[in-house]
């Protein structure tokens, strides 16, 4: 089949779809599939009627359901690159939160800090784990924390078993209310926005942990500033927040309990290793007849 | 029996001795055990005679080899604290591999900062690890590692094969150069110091990070320093320095690729949860005229 690679074309994706036969072509001549790695003002506004696959190089495409909702009627399809990051989203994670309970951020030059002592706090020490959202980067963590013993609740809408949790439940006050941490995975909706406020922080221990590493609107940014500040949480790790960039010079940046990476849990080079090969599948599964392996519902956005 | 607290009595592992049946007394109260967890200054110059076993309550007992060839001469017989260490060192050590690889340290307020791209490593890509001294600490870092499928190669004096390891072999020109990290474990000894130095840095890939939970001479501070100045060493985690405390001033606190936590590997809660099990354990041991799990052998010192 014939690809272009929007908006701008990456030579390593590029290399692995020609090995598999394919053609690397501009948008003007007739391609079957677009691969697309920009933001909804970079997606063309037409797109020609050869093209019947679009796959998206990330996994989060709350921001592209306008492009779907216009492309779709003609029949064009959508993946995105979910799975792509399970493995680099799950270990940095799981940097996150050893880097909050270990109080690297607390660290100064001083030797026999008292304070140190008391406030490092260990995962393998009788810690419950909540996933809020368990696809493959919550399997993968999953995975990575089963040394330490934990107990980990899946959360999520059907409450269907996650493999590898202890339990799978649906959202409810007695999660805020029993876990030591709570990592958000789960795609930005409507009703997923803001879902970690003060309302939600009111019902959780003074100990819980927060890493977002899913999207910065998951947690209302005032709300964690002012329980992390007061002590009302113990500590949070993000890595996405809102709003994106951090200003600065927003207080987040000083709280010694608060560890923030900019954006990095996946990073470029791992997405373009691999975004050929889920590319090259999804055509595959595309050709015969299938769903994609990582083919986005239009309905639910994701 | 009869055991006193020195120099120092502390409730928590009291308790537990008291717990199975046994009399927490004074030194001039003809004890038979002595539960020990100062410094070589603190050790008392005579002990009654009816001490018939020292339980350390640390396991790092270097400082005190003057102390084992005096007392030793009389009988007595010493255990250290090997074992109770292992999950919060073991821990500590992929928290600091971690800091050390996602870049915690050179976070800045910078969005979409390509060094940090660049700069960034995975545990689970593919890397090597070498164990060099892998006691209990070391098995169960292996457990805690094994969720990366990283290749872990043990290195100890013997060449006796170490649970868990990929293989196990002896220190080598090779083990320097074919590992992407090198975790110290082993004891102080006059052959284990300096171990890390500027001939064994020139051996290792210029990508390789060491990452010191042993003991602080392990490591030439001089040659480390300079080679993570230079990038002739990707970087270095370390929980114990040579001198100790690290000067408030030295360089290594500045360089942004080696992540400093000031000795709290191990935390002192952790050991006053579980020294008194150990004590009330090896006691019985040596009642039943066998050799403690953690006694030192006064030959090696350790």
């Amino acid at each position: 089949m014939k690809f272009a690679y929007l908006p701008k074309p990456k030579d390593e994706p590029i290399a692995a779809l020609e090995a598999k036969g394919h053609t690397h072509v501009g948008l003007e001549d007739n391609p079957d599939m677009v691969v697309f790695g920009g933001g909804p003002e970079d997606f063309p506004d037409e797109l020609p009627a050869s093209v019947k696959v679009v796959q998206i190089i990330y996994a989060g495409v709350e921001n592209l359901q306008d492009v779907f909702a216009k492309h779709s009627k003609n029949g064009v399809r959508f993946a995105n690159a979910g799975g792509l990051y399970d493995d680099t989203v799950a270990e940095s994670t799981l940097a996150l939160l050893l880097a909050v309970e270990h109080r690297l951020k607390a660290v100064t030059e001083q030797w026999n800090n008292t304070q140190l002592f008391e406030e490092k706090q260990y995962l393998f020490d009788n810690k419950k784990l909540a996933l809020i959202g368990a696809g493959g980067i919550g399997k993968t963590l999953i995975r990575f924390l089963e040394p330490f013993g934990m107990e980990v609740t899946a959360v999520n809408r059907s409450g269907n078993p996650v493999e590898g949790a202890d339990r799978t439940v649906t959202l409810s006050d007695e999660v805020w209310a029993e876990h030591d941490y709570f990592v958000l995975l789960t795609p930005l909706t409507e009703e997923t926005r803001h879902m970690v406020n003060a309302e939600t922080i009111a019902k959780m221990r003074d100990s819980a942990v927060i890493v977002n590493v899913g999207r910065g609107p998951l947690v209302d940014t005032e709300a964690l500033t002012q329980a992390l500040g007061s002590g009302t949480l113990r500590g949070a790790g993000l890595d996405v927040t809102e709003p994106e960039p951090l200003p600065a010079d927003h207080e987040l940046w000083d709280l010694d309990n608060c560890v923030i990476t900019p954006h990095v849990a996946n990073i470029p080079r791992f997405t373009l290793r691999r975004i050929g090969g889920l590319a090259a599948k999804n055509w595959e599964l595309f050709e015969a007849g299938e769903t994609m392996s990582t083919e986005v519902d239009v309905k639910t956005g994701y």
